[in-house]
């Protein structure tokens, strides 16, 4: 039975501002990328959420991020290489040490928002995180945007890599994800973006904005679960799986 | 060979700011408190610090704090225990992760500030900090202050722990720390402080502020680094003690 | 025409963390307490917030909180006079900035949380209220709890006041707040909170827990807009007010 | 008699950690730029530098900086003018507020650190900066790079501007900064560097890194207090000019 793996960013709520409908997402979701206090998440709310994780089985990431609360991590930064190396340990550490109170452990660090944009081109930022990551933990899993260089960068590196897709988002021709300025370049429709993935999941194929076919070799599908809508597409996504046999389990258990 | 543990708080610089000079007293203490990055250090910061005490051998424990970087932890906050507790995770996996990227562990912990004198006699919020620890890791041995009611609140919930004395404070004739708000609580004289701690160490006692002799169990002496006469002060107790033949070394090695 | 004025926290959202409905509050209340950044709001959010108050000639008061975000200002913290002093002219003279960027000026001041709570009756934190608000402008209103000792205290400085009542909230029989650990202390029916609200603007009373009528003195009601429920509370007690023929409007309207 | 501006970068504390010599370089400029919270100073702090400022008759500016405490307001930020425009006002306000708690005013407006250079070349950010300053107070007067683009930005948009040089810094041939990554970029030598400001305060010419006169048009000099041999240099550029004859007063004095 051919199995891929959902992630979604959960843990996003911050004191008393909520974020996101974790519970909901986590009966959906095989992977879970957690903020770790940088772009958003307290310390009692990360707990809550990676023992829900926990719970539900669903894999725990570290969701690194920049420092910038206020922009929720979206806006690009200059940090120093020093400076993002030990932030990014200093982020997977704490979640780590959150996960151990709640009986599971970290499996994989997903940089977050502008980091994420960044790293995905970037070799110096890049080197930064993946040198993070393997100064802390060495067997934790990089996710980041298929097709990207960060993937060969980190493997060259010796790290694990897992490439993912947007299941909410275009592709050009040449298998980038259309720019957020383009129209088009989000879609809304649960079904037809559900049996997209359904495509990408059974034959590593996507329908780019030309009407091309293209080859997306990903073995994760983020989707998110900031908004209700966002919820019913997350779920039709997984109900199309199921009912096309497809499982959904966290990449660890697809390798 | 008899042996004592000099500690001190350390990696409280922040960003631009600097405090301290912790290379100084990495080659005086055989303890060092590290800043989690609630009251003081960041990420690069406390990387370096760790760093350097690993390089010199001495024990790394987390200085946890309330989230009160403007105050310095030096403000009571009424904090829940659950945010407490998690407060508490978030920092020691913080240092953690930090310490594995050093090549070493966090071997104890000792809050930092207002948290660290209101759990002195404070069960609610002491038992969430021994919770917190707990939860993320058992084998941490909790420092606190020498004859305060944490301490059995700690050893009865299964913790290790370790009894601390302040090298530059006086005492009252039944034990305390006289007030920071009396007239002679602060030490100054190097010479005198360095007698009374080679005292504390051979004999298990002080003098008093009123003359009396006291006994204070104490495995460990706190000194300060945060300034030149607080570091001449730590020079000048490691020195008396060298001379005295008294060996300084963590508590862990003395058990 | 009888007036009484209607007050709420508005300005709470911070970053992309969304918190209660400004704009429909703003269709509602006569004083809008605005967050300044210390326990929320982030600039560009409390600039809109404003410039809506001032379209809806909503009177702007600077909601002014302990610096603790994470913990939404609503636990009590132990700073000094000097650093409340400074941190409530910082606050009051951020969103005058931002008021006059709006064409429109911060006409009151009122603490939030924790810091509302402990000035009430604590002399010291009081007094260091009273003299932020008199160093950056004494013009300022100091808008507090009915029957508390902070609003003879802020008379006695030299500073207007005006006191205000808990539209939801249960009273004691000597006119305090029923602590909300204890049962009943706080009012869910609308139809119920309006009438109570209604019998307060009209006769200044109210019925205590125990039944009996309670004289309560306050120009101002505080209502809620944090939930769907509570903006309906809010819409109610207008509602009833103008069907009775009292008319909404800021207490400065009303003096 | 010849007057000159002479300005620095002050109360840059922050909470426990201090930074610079206040009291020092209040003896020496005419023009204190005043950090506002978001890269350094906290209330307390900003209010004690301000409160020494206006007794020794300094004009202050808002140090406006992006939100990064961390980096000291040093690392490049993409923020969208909105919360540009919102952050600068907020941060103005703040210092407002603080200045009027000491009986003075502020007069003017120098970006900080990433902001500063990030604006003087690029008219997005920049212009944000224009409409932040202009929304709180369309009297302050921008303060920047003597060159630079963004000084005309300013005054076509009504702003009053006020250029600077950097006292300790090279210029090449064009009249630009050289980059601190090149050799020779920053001078050390106080006698050297206080001639050469001399130079510049009576003739508007510099010698330029490859021996070439240029000709600079500044009303003010940028000197840093941060270190004892940045406070060495100030000072002897003070006694320079008191030799030399030229009377160093705040550029709005001078105008």
């Amino acid at each position: 039975m051919k199995a891929i793996d959902l992630n979604s960013d959960l843990g996003e709520s911050y004191g008393a501002w909520g974020m996101g409908d974790d519970t909901a997402m986590l009966a959906i979701v095989s992977s879970a990328n957690v903020a770790c206090g940088f772009h958003a998440g307290d310390p009692a709310g990360i707990l809550k959420t990676v023992r829900a994780a926990a719970e539900k089985n669903v894999a725990i990431g570290a969701h690194v991020s920049y420092p910038d609360r206020v922009g929720f991590g979206r806006r690009d930064m200059d940090v120093t290489p020093d400076e993002l190396i030990a932030d990014v340990i200093y982020q997977i550490g704490a979640v780590k040490g959150i996960a151990a109170a709640a009986g599971t452990t970290v499996r994989y660090v997903k940089p977050h928002g502008a980091l994420y944009n960044r790293i995905a081109n970037d070799p110096k930022q890049g080197q930064a995180v993946i040198d993070g990551i393997k100064a802390v933990d060495a067997s934790l899993v990089l996710m980041g945007l298929a097709g990207t260089p960060i993937l060969d960068l980190a493997r060259r590196a010796g790290l694990a890599v897992v490439a993912e897709a947007f299941a909410d988002r275009a592709y050009t021709p040449d298998g980038q994800l259309v720019s957020r300025r383009e129209a088009g370049a989000v879609l809304h429709d649960p079904q037809a973006i559900a049996q997209r993935m359904v495509q990408l999941a059974r034959d590593g194929t996507l329908t780019a904005i030309d009407g091309s076919t293209i080859r997306i070799a990903a073995q994760s599908i983020c989707v998110h679960g900031d908004s209700p809508g966002a919820v019913s597409i997350a779920r039709e996504i997984r109900r199309a799986f199921e009912a096309d046999g497809l499982r959904v389990a966290s990449f660890l258990d697809n390798r």
